[in-house]
């Protein structure tokens, strides 16, 4: 009987988040699993790795279970690669990230780093996943997309993922009824509109807090949004190569 | 007359880098110049914000010169939203980043703060670029770049750039033979590869330092670190929609 496939789980909520309880419970049922996570909450992070600091990184056990689990103190990011480099003794076969509380969809997924540290995966040539729940409650209901959850992991186990793509699933708030499939679709064009509350501290200094909503600017109906929208569960495949190459001829043209 | 454009300057070596107080010399010559950059050094945050501390943005004044300059305590992210959503009056016409102390070119994109601030310029509609040098050092050599980047800068503020694209421009380390010219190009595919380094800490528990080298893996010659051991300046046009396009049709096929 072929070995189990090792998985290594990540997230960006911290290490203690019910999020990433959740995700351990099902990678625990496909295969031997390694948790390398943030002791603390890490969520905003998008890419950022600790170059001026130190990094910590303890076994810690959290609940039951017959997974290992690793605190460590960077970002996500970090995590990834202290789990690829100092942690495990090989090559995980999978990488999956999250469940994060709160959606990663349309240009969230450039902020976040529950899906940075998916891409961090996918950069080591690992097939990797990054899940998101759009419900930000820290009782959130997960119970239901985990068999979605399950299945998706399984059928990347199976197949492999395109090199240098990672895939961003997104999974509606859970209304009662039943989720109505998964859809396959692209990143919605969208952005946050900020606003900045500003304050003043007891020795009258102005300082600011970030605050914002998402709004979503892509007319059609092909996206992530609206498959979330649409009750659907949203896999947008990400990938690494950023290069606007369908504008590169144009540009070319300037003779700079 | 026309108004003189806006230029709003930012950077993830801080405020008083070398690169950014040169950045700032040649925007001078361009328009009116903004600076809102952070107040320490935020090298390899992505595109990090803050979520869960406050924010500082305080007038400052570091050198001579006709541009108005405030210090962030956040993100090079952080900065771009505070420039355009309280410090600026009117969205500006021009985004710069950098100049960045070492390279950005590859993979380093992903990584990159100066680059992820021009990118949050991108975001909110305005034309932007990030510059960097590919010397870490210092005291770098600047000068022999700057009339390039007041081209590159000058064009764009004429020509505009597509929707949601940003370019990444890099710059060889200079060896004291003017630069063979500027080729716009692509994001070649490479990697970090990591090792830590391994401590006691005094109280004889471990600690880590992340390091490592790039290693580019794109046997291809028409890509930026091509361009750049060519003694080339290398622009890559970035965009922000990630969605591996050429991928969707392949995987929808998997029908989960």
């Amino acid at each position: 009987m072929a070995e189990k496939p090792l998985i290594l789980v990540c997230n960006d909520d911290g290490i203690t988040a019910p999020g990433i309880r959740n995700l351990i419970k099902v990678m625990n049922e496909l295969g031997d699993v390694v948790v390398v996570a943030p002791d603390s909450p890490q969520s905003g992070m998008g890419h950022a790795i600790t170059i001026t600091g130190i990094l910590r990184c303890d076994p810690i056990r959290i609940d039951e279970g017959p997974q290992s689990e690793y605190s460590c103190s960077g970002t996500p990011v970090d995590c990834v690669k202290l789990a690829v480099n100092v942690v495990l003794d090989r090559k995980p076969d999978l990488v999956v990230s999250g469940i994060n509380h709160g959606s990663n969809a349309s240009i969230n997924v450039i902020y976040s780093g529950t899906m940075s540290a998916a891409m961090e995966g996918c950069l080591e040539g690992i097939p990797s996943i990054g899940f998101s729940l759009c419900d930000f409650a820290w009782d959130a209901d997960f119970k239901p997309a985990l068999p979605y959850i399950k299945k998706i992991a399984a059928k990347v186990l199976a197949e492999g993922l395109p090199q240098d793509v990672v895939l961003n699933v997104n999974i509606p708030k859970f209304t009662g009824e039943p989720y109505k499939g998964i859809k396959m679709t692209r990143q919605s064009r969208g952005n946050w509109e900020e606003e900045f509350d500003s304050r003043k501290d007891p020795r009258d200094r102005n300082y600011y807090w970030l605050t914002g909503k998402f709004v979503n600017y892509d007319a059609a109906k092909d996206h992530d949004e609206q498959a979330l929208a649409d009750y659907y569960i949203s896999v947008v495949p990400v990938k690494s190569d950023l290069t606007a190459h369908e504008h590169l001829n144009r540009l070319v043209s300037w003779e700079l």
